[in-house]
């Protein structure tokens, strides 16, 4: 259907008084709700539910989010907290040597004085949240030009977050909603003493890796235990959620608190045909690259393999979950259905008579589009140099922090870079200065590949190109960086830190020259974006918002920005070729799947596993999906049911929850989750984990 | 160093007399030759070796062309053929089923009727060679239009083949050699009837799998036999090679016979900048995507593995080689030195005095540069649609051939598209219509991420794209095709065939629709490729190559065209990371890297080895390297001693040798071989293959 012709029947929908708006209407038990906007009424009408204040608090303060980018649950009155394995695989790493592989082997701390301490992970428990958008929109007059605008606007930002955590001593983070429609100040309370109390082999809770990564039926322990500690001491948090022994029945309503990341679901179809045909296809490349690389470097050997194993499913695990959207992206049934809702709010704006109105929002739409055609002449530049994408090691982004902090932390708070506010510099000294190890070896593939990457892209004499390489192939000069590089050692970054500019002038080490090299060059793609994209288009989508909530009230969720939401759902399979997939998978499933696929990595069950079959009860659910609202950064939520009990612990969507980037479904789409049943029969029956399972139950 | 300041340089070196162009002297023991003209002199004064016609004779005659892309040689007087396995894999993976795994476990045919027959396997062997170069540049006149020159040229060549066929009834290709430079015509005794007689465990085949390839020390039974078959008997070659038993020690002067696939030493600046900048990244992405499919889809269960296994191998091999290449190419040195000796080349002409000669090589240097700069703009849509990288399906080609056939055999033989030549009909008939099994899963994955891949590039709005994907997505539009296809079934092409035109138009297989639908833009893109691209740069390089060859004569070999090549060199070892890498590996040093890798997958060594390895003399030589130039399509090529015995099976090359493309040296570049007396050893120890050994050591 043309655009007219769509627009006409949209139109004469709305004369006719037909329904409202089918195509952008509330689909289903779609939403990743504000914890300050629940959809209370949805749930009275539809599931007969009351979400009281008493529920919603105890999920919020029981909800943590972990800041390396998912999110868990307190459940006990003692500070434990029960997150995916894959989101405490970092911790895991870092607490790994070449003669103990805790990612890989698994831990138990029998006792509290075995507990392990993370190098440098920090938690957040949301506390408040407060409404800031008048203030934000105050402080930007609308006659400035979009640099100034953008840079009033950072200045209210770090000014609101500064007073905040001045006045609270909470971390306070001022979020933007509905692409810049709302702004709200979230304040945390922060836990940085955080220490492993269990992790399964990675063989259970990674079962069927990458092959059956965002696939179902699934069978994976995909939990790990921390305790938050405050003072030395077990932390005691002001909530926490009981543990069902039970688990969740099909049918049951089911909810689930966490972080999504980021989700594009108001993005104009200017901007997602932009993602489709300029980024993803981008993003693929590099992360395929990537992943040829990391799987490369883990065949070198054993303790090679080691050191990589989390980055390899870092980004095998992004290459699948990108394929998923830009697939998602090439199906014309979700192009049409983007179309339909953007030319259905034009539609609606129009019938309501206000001809400026309707104006103002076309020309948002027109913003959009020129905006992101301004970006495509700079966005690979942008990647390379300003995103950090020829420079994959950390080295380079811990000597990128030092040059711009001495740079930075001298001009007042407001006209900072906005990574380097003053509410923020806590956090980020935390991850800059970590002893977390750093190992050369994988270092230098990593950044040889990317300068390759580079190349690839710009070509090998563009200008730049050539500025980075300094007349070397990427390994020599991958080589001369690491090697000659002295920030592995927290020490050296805490020395040149506290020097200020005088330290970075004088630095001779070649990582920090790198940075200084490209830093002129990168600062000014960033303004660029800034100022001709990022700015025009905030304006334009605080305009798109302010249509959308004249029509539509906040009856949308705002898009994802790894912050604390609520979804929820049905416990519920579905239908797939043919074949009908049950709600829940048992432990005798992954007997099976271990079998048909001929004990072959990555379906390798543990020796635990195979020699205890017998005490299992094969029977005993293990994993479980419902149609809750969910995506990346929801890794690890708790799942609750009508009374707040845990009922299991979040770890993936299926492969038709791929597109929720774009669009909601609930015919197949799914969040997988692990069943809080099944987990303690493993706890109890495999792993003796007497104290653990204790503190679980009799809370 | 600038151009200007360089060529003055070199044209002082030249009139001072100095040593005359070391930049295009020919380096060390470099050189793919022409067995027509091969190195006598050098090897007299370098290592007193008499190259005598007796010696080629043989040597030429007992070396076979494998048509599926590899080398390898007659070693008996009854037709045994000996190759690499992973040349012979085509073959076993084609004669494998669920039930029977012949790549994965080996075979191994301890009597005649045993052997198993190939079914699409074709064997060249090389009896003479004509220069028809004079003929080929009498009929294209110099004033014609690039398109016309291209049609006269097109027309010669498929007269000299048809006449040389019907003349002597020998399969007669016209080679095209330096770029353009001179016209072999090279005629083949073929060989249809080829049987497996031996192939060991791919576990130690390819022991050390993608980590490993291209790497040095190695430890692999890369070997396969085979036995052609005339008239349902074993063949008696006119020639066969004896097998050493001793095989090559430190320091021995050896040969290498075989058909090194492509070089591109001779290529100018701006060619080898074009494939830096626009060819190889396109490339590696390219590959990335296929490797990252057949990975996920060998997960899919060990079924799946079976079936890609092939696939999987030769599209990680390619990634490797090709990021060799282009790393090569990245090195400054490397793009030093052919810009030197491009310079070198220009001084030389000048030096001679003849500014017409001189203003002739420039326009030619000058013409490629524009040809390369117009093929840009099409490059992309040329490579998706006209070689077929949009269309990954096996299905997808033959219906091309289908459609094409039936377009192109009602024309004059001198205006058909080359692939149609009537004296090409017979061999592209006979893999057309092979039975080798087709795997619709297999297809439709493939399928679907090629398409994914068409619009990755070109972009998912871009009229071509929508056009193939007809409103569907990648994965929807595949299963369509691949299940509504019929040419799985060879009776059904051969139907297809036989009724030409009326039976294309007639057909509503699904994939000859599609060919269709494409056929006039993929050949309106070849079109403009071949007229402005491929015949601009043959006559360019066909006066480059006459200045190359007024300057230094036939000093330099000619690029490899996937013809009969003789290198040469020496046996020894070398030192990288200062480290020195022995001559030859042992039986012992697969054991020892099996328990370094902890017996991981690619390091798992087949049951056999490990329960005999008590029964192994752990010394026995197993692989060896020499300098000898070689490149891929080399896998195979036997190694040959003074004697004119063989020494060695040639495998691969390591590291130091991926940029043997453009540059060779013999530093660290090495090719690697199995050690003749190590596959004996084997054989006898190990395999039991009593009559296999018996026919390679009482000839």
């Amino acid at each position: 259907m043309g655009r007219a012709l769509l627009v006409s029947a949209v139109v004469t929908a709305l004369l006719l008084g037909s329904a409202l708006f089918p195509v952008i209407s509330v689909n289903a038990d779609e939403g990743m709700w504000l914890l300050n906007d629940p959809p209370r009424k949805h749930l009275k009408q539809k599931y007969h539910f009351d979400l009281t204040n008493e529920w919603l608090e105890r999920a919020q303060k029981a909800s943590v989010r972990f800041n390396n980018g998912g999110s868990g649950s307190f459940v006990s009155a003692d500070g434990l907290i029960v997150t995916n394995h894959h989101i405490g695989a970092d911790c895991l790493q870092k607490l790994s040597s070449k003669d103990k592989n805790y990612l890989h082997d698994g831990y138990y701390a029998s006792t509290r004085d075995k507990e392990l301490h993370c190098p440098d992970l920090e938690l957040n428990v949301l506390q408040s949240i407060e409404d800031v958008t008048a203030r934000v929109n105050e402080a930007v007059k609308p006659d400035l030009t979009p640099a100034k605008a953008f840079a009033a606007r950072r200045a209210v930002l770090a000014a609101i977050e500064k007073e905040s955590l001045d006045k609270t001593k909470l971390r306070s983070d001022v979020v933007t909603l509905y692409q810049g429609g709302k702004y709200h100040l979230y304040r945390y309370k922060k836990y940085t003493d955080v220490r492993i109390v269990f992790a399964p082999e990675q063989a259970i809770a990674f079962f069927g890796g990458d092959t059956d990564n965002f696939e179902y039926p699934r069978f994976n322990l995909d939990i790990c235990f921390f305790r938050a500690y405050e003072d030395g001491k077990p932390a005691h948090p002001a909530h926490f959620l009981r543990w069902s022994p039970t688990g969740p029945r099909e049918g049951d309503l089911v909810f689930v608190t966490g972080h999504p990341g980021s989700t594009n679901r108001l993005d104009t179809l200017a901007k997602l045909l932009h993602r489709r045909d300029k980024t993803l296809p981008y993003w693929l490349n590099r992360l395929r690259s990537q992943e040829a690389l990391l799987t490369q470097f883990a065949g070198r050997g054993p303790e090679q393999a080691r050191m990589s194993q989390k980055d390899l499913h870092r980004v095998a695990n992004s290459r699948k979950a990108v394929s998923g959207q830009y697939q998602g992206l090439l199906d014309p049934a979700i192009i049409r259905r983007k179309t339909d809702e953007e030319l259905s709010l034009l539609a609606a704006v129009k019938v309501k008579g206000d001809a400026a109105k309707h104006k103002a929002l076309q020309d948002a739409l027109a913003h959009i589009e020129e905006a992101e055609k301004t970006f495509a002449a700079f966005e690979r530049e942008y990647d390379l140099l300003e995103r950090g994408d020829a420079f994959d090691s950390e080295l380079f982004h811990i000597a990128r922090h030092l040059v711009r902090m001495a740079a930075e932390l001298p001009k007042p708070n407001a006209e900072r870079l906005r990574e380097y506010r003053e509410s923020a510099l806590e956090s980020l000294k935390f991850k800059l200065f970590s002893p977390a190890p750093i190992h050369p070896e994988l270092e230098k593939a990593r950044l040889a590949n990317s300068l390759t990457f580079l190349a690839e892209n710009l070509g090998g004499s563009h200008p730049r190109v050539v500025k980075i390489m300094g007349e070397q192939s990427p390994s020599a000069r991958a080589a001369e960086l690491i090697d000659g590089c002295k920030l592995a050692d927290p020490a050296e970054r805490r020395r040149i830190a506290a020097g200020g500019a005088k330290a970075i002038e004088d630095s001779t080490d070649p990582i920090i020259r790198l940075v200084r090299l490209v830093d002129e060059d990168a600062r000014a793609l960033r303004k660029r974006h800034d100022d001709e994209v990022e700015e025009v288009e905030r304006q334009a989508n605080a305009q798109i918002a302010r249509s959308r909530f004249e029509v539509l009230g906040t009856a949308i969720a705002p898009d994802a920005t790894f912050t604390l939401r609520l979804a929820f759902g049905v416990v519920k399979g579905y239908r797939v070729d043919g074949l009908d997939l049950p709600f829940a998978t048992t432990f005798g499933g992954a007997f099976e799947r271990a079998d048909k696929q001929a004990h072959r990595e990555p379906f390798v069950l543990p020796k635990r596993w195979l020699d205890a079959k017998d005490k299992l009860n094969l029977n005993t659910p293990f994993n479980f999906v419902s149609t809750a609202d969910t995506i990346g950064g929801n890794s690890g939520s708790p799942v609750l049911n009508r009374e707040g009990e845990l009922v299991g612990i979040n770890f993936d969507r299926n492969r038709h929850g791929l597109v929720r980037n774009f669009v909601y479904t609930d015919e197949q789409a799914r969040h997988i989750a692990v069943h809080s049943r099944g987990v303690l029969a493993a706890l109890q029956t495999l792993y003796d984990a007497k104290a653990l399972v204790k503190e679980l139950t009799t809370n």
